[in-house]
């Protein structure tokens, strides 16, 4: 059986790679072994990955928050399509790890004004190019690679330590080997191995929320205006207070913060 | 009376631009004034640069050649769209002013293999990038100047002179200025002053086939086959040795000279 992918291309179908997604999301061991059975099963042909998508999410709805975690890619795809929250996204992630950020900078190179998506601050300095894709399939290629690390030569002045691309996609091999030789640090979806933008999400629930599949797409953007983007910020708030910043009703805040619990597991 | 430009901005109408274009094409004197003349009479309000362009392409047919080489634009935004003909068209136009190239070059970086579009020596050696648009309205931003002088540092070992950036559209103010601070050289479709794309054209007549009003796609296509990209080209090859060569009948090759001879003014 084949799996055919958003990008066109036929990949050998990996059972694996399903349950590990499965175990990434907080399902149990019974739930991914059951799961990854049931579509060997049920599909015998080739079969695109957006319908495993479709019959994976109503079949791991059986433990709470796994389907939505499970979804956690198309989640961050949802946040587009300007680009701009992503940043913002992520340097959230960032302040979960103890990093001070700042996003949207404007800084001076030796000739130009150079905007820097996010600048974080831990032990070391870093200056943070997001490239961020909002369509399946695409790739992160060389180009980013090569001018985030033409910026951070020219950006000299203000001392950062290293530069850091940051994608949502997976990142050719070309441009991790270029980064790898000038030291600049990449994390893609799935790189680095345990540090990877899907790893930074899971180890600490810091997912967006656009993984919430109750909230409709106008309630996202009264959250994005009032300044949230992740979904467990949304627990340190109370429900009056969080009605009156995003102006939506409060019961159904009460409502979707049940959600965010679920997807928290808190 | 304002101009709409093919990118929807507005723009005063500069009856001189027009001039000095008509000029640089080869127009007299009396053609590009009177060229202005008529159409500041036919244009009162709004005017799309589309609607002048077809205007004046009938206009400037009085005097032989000149409307061919005013349309030198888009001439090349017909070469495309893979771009690569545009690569092989610059390096063809360098070769006119005495560089030996070389295309489609695949050099080791200090990790990795880059692709170098066009290597060009005499005096200096170049790596040469070219950006390529074919879409009216586009700019060249600071992207590609930041990359073409990252791969420009990790080609180090190739001992390059300097790196050099050509593209067929206009160039942002940043990637100038950031070009500049950096040593990178930049030639765009009307940058540097004298020794612009289209100046490095006209002042050797290389147009590219593509600027022959009567060639067909097809026969452009025939051309490029046999490694012709050059109208300018045709003229040193027999027209039976030209039939042969690009698979088409010496009757219409012998007519498409006759084009040649026109646009170049031989």
């Amino acid at each position: 059986m084949q799996v055919i992918k958003s990008s066109g291309a036929l990949e050998k179908f990996d059972h694996k790679k399903i349950y590990n997604t499965i175990r990434a999301a907080g399902g149990s061991k019974k739930l991914a072994g059951s799961a990854t059975k049931e579509i060997k099963k049920k599909f015998k042909k080739n079969v695109s990955t957006e319908e495993i998508l479709k019959f994976l999410l109503k079949y791991l709805n059986s433990e709470p928050g796994v389907s939505q975690r499970y979804n956690l890619k198309r989640a961050i795809m949802a946040l587009g399509p300007s680009g701009f929250p992503f940043e913002k996204f992520f340097a959230r992630v960032l302040e979960y790890y103890g990093y001070k950020t700042s996003v949207g900078n404007k800084l001076k190179g030796k000739r130009i004004i150079h905007e820097v998506d996010v600048v974080a601050e831990k032990d070391k300095k870093w200056m943070i190019e997001c490239k961020y894709h909002n369509e399946h399939g695409t790739i992160t290629k060389l180009h980013p690679a090569l001018y985030t690390y033409a910026r951070f030569l020219d950006l000299e002045s203000y001392h950062f330590n290293s530069p850091w691309l940051v994608t949502n996609t997976r990142c050719s091999g070309d441009a991790i080997n270029y980064a790898k030789g000038v030291g600049l640090r990449v994390t893609s979806w799935s790189f680095p191995n345990k540090e990877s933008l899907q790893d930074l999400i899971h180890k600490k629930s810091v997912f967006p929320i656009t993984i919430l599949t109750s909230v409709k797409n106008e309630e996202v953007n009264k959250f994005y205006e009032a300044n949230l983007i992740v979904a467990k910020d949304l627990l340190n708030i109370s429900s009056r207070e969080l009605s009156r910043r995003a102006k939506i009703d409060e019961k159904r805040i009460i409502k979707i913060i049940e959600e965010v619990r679920e997807v928290c597991g808190k």
